[in-house]
């Protein structure tokens, strides 16, 4: 696998643009006043960036080496810098600017679990600190060495461990290394005709460890379930030995051990292996388009889908603004797509009552056998008739399978143009998502007035669940000129964002983690007995701070005070 | 909600019994030389027993009535005795002989969350130990305080705590004190149009919070889930204050508290309040009875259920010999009775080729619109037809439904009689049943052998998932007469049981707890550094040892050594 660009999201030589999509230049400057024809701003050149030199003792490195072989072990300055960080906005700006003052020391790739553990007992022996990564996608700054850390920091980049093991056909499992990536997995079981059925926004560039890691959640959740319900088992590498549990369906042996490896970024060990889900490929697999005419009538739909019988394997409703950036990001329209648009936009005018700007572009995902599929779509076409919804195909859904990776690029795109964007999501009980987006929406357009500036906000309904479902809003703005650093400009919305999500009934984070970016309001959504359950496991785990300190619940204060270990 | 008898299983009066049974006595007779009709034990009259006096320091006793007031603090014989286990084998047996030397010392009702509180700084502030209590059903040990412990022990029974405080109809949640039975609970729902939906074999005698403190799972777990599943939030008073987790669908906030305090057995703290799903009262359920030639048959019908896209409630599959006992279980037969079970036999050795002492009771349950149990009926029924089975229609299934309840009574009518009776439940994934079935056969008549006892042992197929199911077995023996005390005849038993799920794929338990009766296992299960884990959370939260100490892992070793609290 290939490594993503060290100041940007994606591989080299793949980006955005507006060039085919004639509507989305227009549409930028409408929205924000930003002209997307001019480039004003550049990464730095990788060898303009000034680097410090890696803490990095001789013994440590000859016992990592010891550990995984030399070949495996590298303190070379673009691997540094790649382990360094996520790809949240704040580390893109950062590492754009080449502001890069603690990097990782030294970067490890293990072969085998043996040699994950022989790496974690060199860290231990030589009081080092350990960041497990996996594709490094995370946007919530679990990867980062604490910036005032004076230990070597080894990155363990589990790349290497990348097969799938064995497949159980008959209990419809697998087991499988962690740092296998999504495409990687999906090619080694569909060449067996299975599929995991986990793709989240980050899929291409992500690893199964990663996901367990922080709790991941892919489009088809409706169906396949988050990554904790696919995670049947996992082994991980912790300071007391390997964790192993079993990958039986359910069990009553006190508090669960998988769920709490599963979102625990590193801080109890580095996870080499899980048993998971795997399910026969479907027969048919088919992603319908839908309008609605209000975001409340979309929500109330899915709402009633996830109360009904039907068995579906995609939600998501857009609101108007998401509805109408989508419609901007069309490529080159026939002239029969022309035609096509106006009779349909006459249609939901005049026949059903539409009023344009406040209609709601949705999917709904079916798979399983023909006979199944049809049902369901005819089902599911009853229910969102009855909230004045309709089907428009199955070409949008298309277009939608096939472009949902390419999302995250188009932050790069915006950050060349100086122009900030980014994603916060949640998730909350039906009964309160309308409370969550009203004010989720005031907080944010509150920040934007706050700042002075144009900015653009939408959110789509995804993840439907017995009880609820997942928010997930998209920002941009160009921050204003004269003002604060972009990046005190960008923390005012995001942080108007996340205190709305815990002033109301929303969690912190529906799967993006916690890391260091959430850390802040994490006493607000677990309570502050819940911060104590957490610090206690992993320091009790984690006696001497080796396991990637500092993510999820700050350091405990002793060793705050301390400053060092002891 | 009266308490269970101190001495076994449900309410006074109310008792098992061979006399309508007609064919149960013969049967018994053949498969363990057992003569029902003679009753030969029976259990110490109250006024017989010998108590010790209860270790409560007047300080204490002041600060837990000033917690609660002084009519809810009891340090009455009658509760001391009722609080002082639950309801394992192991537990009747010594309570019947009057087997006491160690009970609570006392029995404090909070009835408010504020209460439950008071009563923990209590316990802390006094160095008391504190064990919560529900129904008392546990039959695993869980509330039993440490033989040597010398500190007051606190028995915390949380029956006043026992309403649905609102219910969120949109978000089909319930926010429901942990206190409720499961009658209470289902009939307050019942009276807006909801279920719960959560029916163990215990249902009539515990509580939300116990079921929630281990794990527990309902016999319709197809369709609603585990309890885990069920419960969205929980409210837990610990010594670092509430932990309150938000009933939100899903989220990516660390490593999961809820699933921390899924079955913590009151090693994190009281739970006083959970948010749960609730379901709409369906318009039809039914529990189908059918008949599968063989047990793997059955086992793999189960299996292709499992993994289709039909939707049930209740899946179970009787062994053989289970299926012989559930026979000799039934009432007087009428002629009509009689004639049409010969000729349902003749049909199935002539026409299906079946063998009758093979023969495996089967029940499916359904549940939803009429319209969608008749399909699932019949789409159900092929797959049944293609194992070999045959549907026997609703009357099987109707008796089971409301007879499940009555099981656990059978222990204390067989203890009546000289004979151990008791269960071990377990699971594995789907390719593995066979396996842990055939060699748990095998170790458990090698132990009858060992004992030189005739035993019986039988097993069924419950709660089935994506990737495997729960083996639930069932035996029984009238211990050696001249042979070892019959707990430990007993003991070679169950050991043989729980050995063989650990040796084989199986796990400790799939729904019983850890508690005392299977914390030897849980190392070989969860492996060494799993349990350090546990310990390690445990004594986080709780260093002075005051909450239930000794349940799941055992008390720290420095406890240990030192024997009493720091």
């Amino acid at each position: 696998m290939t490594a993503m660009k060290w100041w940007g999201w994606g591989l080299d030589g793949v980006s955005f643009t507006h060039e085919d999509k004639p509507e989305l230049g227009p549409f930028i400057l409408d929205k924000l006043g930003l002209d997307v024809t001019r480039t004003t701003e550049r990464s730095k050149r990788f060898e303009e960036l000034d680097l410090p030199d890696p803490i990095l003792p001789g013994q440590l490195r000859a016992a990592l080496e010891a550990a995984v072989g030399s070949e495996h072990v590298t303190a070379d300055a673009i691997d540094r810098v790649i382990h360094a960080r996520g790809k949240s906005i704040r580390d893109l700006i950062r590492q754009r600017r080449g502001d890069l003052p603690r990097l990782v020391d030294v970067v490890v790739r293990p072969g085998s679990e043996e040699e994950v553990t022989a790496v974690l007992e060199a860290v231990i022996e030589h009081d080092a600190v350990l960041i497990p990564f996996g594709g490094g996608t995370s946007i919530s700054g679990s990867l980062e060495p604490e910036p005032d850390e004076e230990r070597p920091v080894v990155s363990v980049d589990l790349g290497r461990l990348d097969r799938v093991l064995s497949v159980d056909a008959a209990s419809r499992t697998a087991r499988v290394q962690a740092g296998v990536f999504g495409p990687a997995l999906e090619e080694q079981l569909g060449a067996q005709g299975w599929t995991f059925g986990h793709f989240p926004d980050s899929f291409t560039h992500s690893t199964l460890g990663g996901w367990i890691a922080t709790r991941s959640s892919g489009m088809q959740s409706d169906r396949y379930g988050d990554i904790a319900d696919l995670t049947r088992a996992v082994r991980v590498v912790t300071p007391h030995g390997t964790l192993a549990t079993r990958p039986v369906p359910s069990q009553s042996t006190g508090p669960s051990l998988r769920e709490m490896v599963l979102g625990s970024e590193g801080r109890l060990g580095l996870i080499t292996e899980a048993t998971v889900h795997v399910r026969r490929v479907p027969e048919e697999r088919q992603i319908l388009g839908y309008l609605f005419p209000t975001f409340s009538a979309g929500l109330a739909a899915m709402a009633e889908l996830a109360a009904s019988e039907h068995q579906v394997s995609v939600t998501r409703v857009s609101d108007a603004p998401e509805t109408a950036f989508s419609f901007a990001t069309r490529k080159q329209a026939t002239r029969l797509d022309k035609v096509q648009s106006k009779a349909l936009q006459a249609f939901l005018t005049r026949r059903k009552g539409f009023v344009l700007d406040q209609m709601c572009l949705s999917f709904i995902g079916y798979e399983g056998s023909a006979g199944h599929v049809a049902e369901q779509r005819k089902a599911v076409g009853k229910l969102v008739g009855r909230h004045g919804g309709l089907c428009i195909g199955a070409s949008p859904g298309a277009l939608y399978d096939q472009k949902k990776f390419d999302t995250p690029y188009i932050r790069d795109f915006l950050l060349d143009r100086g122009c900030l964007a980014d994603v916060s999501e949640t998730a909350a009980p039906w009964s309160e998502l309308a409370d969550v987006y009203d004010k989720t929406r005031s907080a944010v357009h509150g920040a934007f007035a706050e700042l002075g500036v144009r900015g653009y906000l939408m959110c789509h309904l995804s993840h439907s669940y017995h009880a609820g479902a997942c928010l997930y809003f998209t920002f941009a703005f160009p921050p204003a000129p004269g003002g604060a650093d972009m990046i005190e400009q960008y923390d005012v919305v995001k942080h108007a964002l996340q205190q709305s999500f815990v002033d109301t009934a929303g969690t912190l984070s529906h799967h993006h983690a916690v890391g260091t970016e959430h850390a802040e309001w994490l006493a607000q959504d677990v309570s502050p007995a819940g911060v104590t359950l957490l610090s206690g496991l992993f320091d009790a785990v984690d006696p001497g701070g080796h396991l990637n300190p500092g993510k999820i619940v700050a350091r405990a204060p002793d060793r705050e005070e301390a400053g060092k270990p002891a």
